[in-house]
């Protein structure tokens, strides 16, 4: 089986306490391939200008991911991104956003990315979600990212997106401005009557909650002493928890099963943040990744002891 | 054995999205004093004026909390503190403080309180927290609170008492700017070299993380769909996990016993900003906490299984 990701491949310029890069591999759907392709076969489907090339190919490649769908418009330029991280890494700035050929993104996808058992909708323009997903008639699992800039400007048109999936996962103050509803459990709840069995909320440093039928669950962030680019964090932590989905095709989608997809997820996107871009995922190892999922659960884990209470 | 608290004992008026209170029992003291009469015998030193009459002891009596070193400054009045939370509850404002008899605050601690074996330093002036801190010289455990108030006002001093204790327990931000490191790992370490062994960060409606010699552990909040006062909420975390340490006199201070204690602490930080000021504490049964930590519990474990990762 597989997972297919519509969403932006750019170049990326950040500036961090840590150090700067003028141009890296970037972009929500390389990100979430990368992360994704530990789990399952991945095709990526966006758009790259003449400026993408062999070197940027590679690194897709190298993680066995399908370009196929990639579509490469001559005499276009990719989608450029500057921005820059204050001391604490929460507050970014974006200096510089040029669209280039993501402007004008009409996704077309392969039979290959068509035919995935699974799908994950990066952040585009809702209309353009809807018609990818309706495409994608087989596929089990669909999961949508999207950002304030839809919710304020076409928020019925993203409401009717997220109605037609079964994951919605957003950064918590997203979810908020979404609902219009400022506590996270009746947000959920209210995403869930819209259609979404699962909704998840990225919380950045604080980890990441989740709301399904069976109830509430949540994972912190895996500590980190050094962290030196968050760019590309949210879409490793989506790569791994909708890659563990995709994983197990032959599983019911229980809550205990996405409970692990949250653990998965948050390793990648640990090890994300770890360098710039894609540096550190590229070069990730199986063991590792395995490796951090224990020391999550380790350090998250409590064990009850009876207590006489004084009443 | 028992626990003694140092801190305020206030009036508190309140506005939240859920209404108002103009008059209600409050002040760091009283929250951690009745979170904390579940686990142990309390005594609680703090002053206050005329205006604080038989109702508010009662709150404090009901819950077996001693109050013989409350205390009362003939012709003086209570601390009183205005303050106005926004739609979401994570920004407040204060509108108005009166520190009245909090001002010229000087504990004067009972023999009871002084032999107590586990200490708890709410926020005062740090000099003030030295000098309790050196009377209890029986107290096996010593917990810390501060503000970001003495941080910039009074950083030397606060760093010694910091030296002094076991514990230190801050919002993330301020052990932030305590330390001026960003990182919270790394600013856990640097308190860590200044003495206390043990370092809580708060970290409000995501919950609380801490650090240890065997490592990290963390939290998320525990997740409620009404949140009406979120006033005292972080003394009701330190109340259940300082009570619970002292609820285990000859047990060793083991990561895996603070673990336990920092989810009796999120229990108890939950259900104070149920209701408002100290109205749901007053009320609440043993069977209630102990219910909400086996809940807790449920919600923040995964289960581990194996999984063939693609290399």
């Amino acid at each position: 089986m597989s997972v297919t990701v519509v969403g932006s491949i750019a170049f990326d310029a950040v500036k961090t306490p840590f150090g700067t890069r003028e141009r890296m591999l970037g972009g929500s759907a390389v990100h979430f391939a990368l992360a994704a392709s530990f789990f399952d076969a991945v095709h990526i489907v966006g758009p790259v200008g003449d400026d993408f090339g062999e070197p940027e190919y590679a690194v897709l490649h190298d993680r066995g991911v399908d370009t196929d769908a990639v579509e490469h418009v001559p005499g276009g330029k990719t989608f450029f991104w500057r921005g820059e991280y204050g001391w604490d890494l929460n507050n970014r700035e974006t200096l510089d956003t040029q669209l280039n050929v993501f402007a004008d993104f009409d996704p077309k996808l392969s039979d290959a990315a068509r035919a995935a058992d699974v799908l994950f909708l990066a952040n585009i323009q809702p209309e353009l979600q809807q018609r990818v997903r309706a495409e994608c008639r087989d596929a089990r699992f669909v999961a949508l990212d999207s950002m304030n800039y839809w919710i304020e400007s076409a928020r019925d048109a993203l409401i009717k997106t997220v109605s037609m999936v079964d994951c919605l996962m957003l950064n918590d103050a997203e979810l908020r401005e979404l609902t219009r509803e400022p506590n996270l459990v009746r947000a959920a709840r209210q995403i869930r009557e819209w259609g979404p069995r699962v909704v998840v909320a990225k919380q950045g440093e604080y980890g990441a909650a989740m709301v399904t039928e069976e109830g509430f669950f949540a994972l912190p962030a895996f500590p980190l002493e050094t962290v030196v680019d968050p760019t590309g964090a949210g879409d490793c932590f989506a790569g791994g928890f909708v890659g563990y989905v995709a994983a197990h095709p032959d599983s019911e989608l229980s809550h205990e099963l996405l409970c692990r997809a949250m653990a998965y997820g948050t390793a990648l996107a640990s090890f994300s943040v770890e360098e710039f871009g894609t540096e550190r995922v590229a070069r990730l190892t199986t063991e590792e990744i395995s490796e951090r999922v224990s020391e999550l659960q380790k350090l998250t884990q409590f064990a009850e002891k009876p207590i006489a209470l004084k009443g």
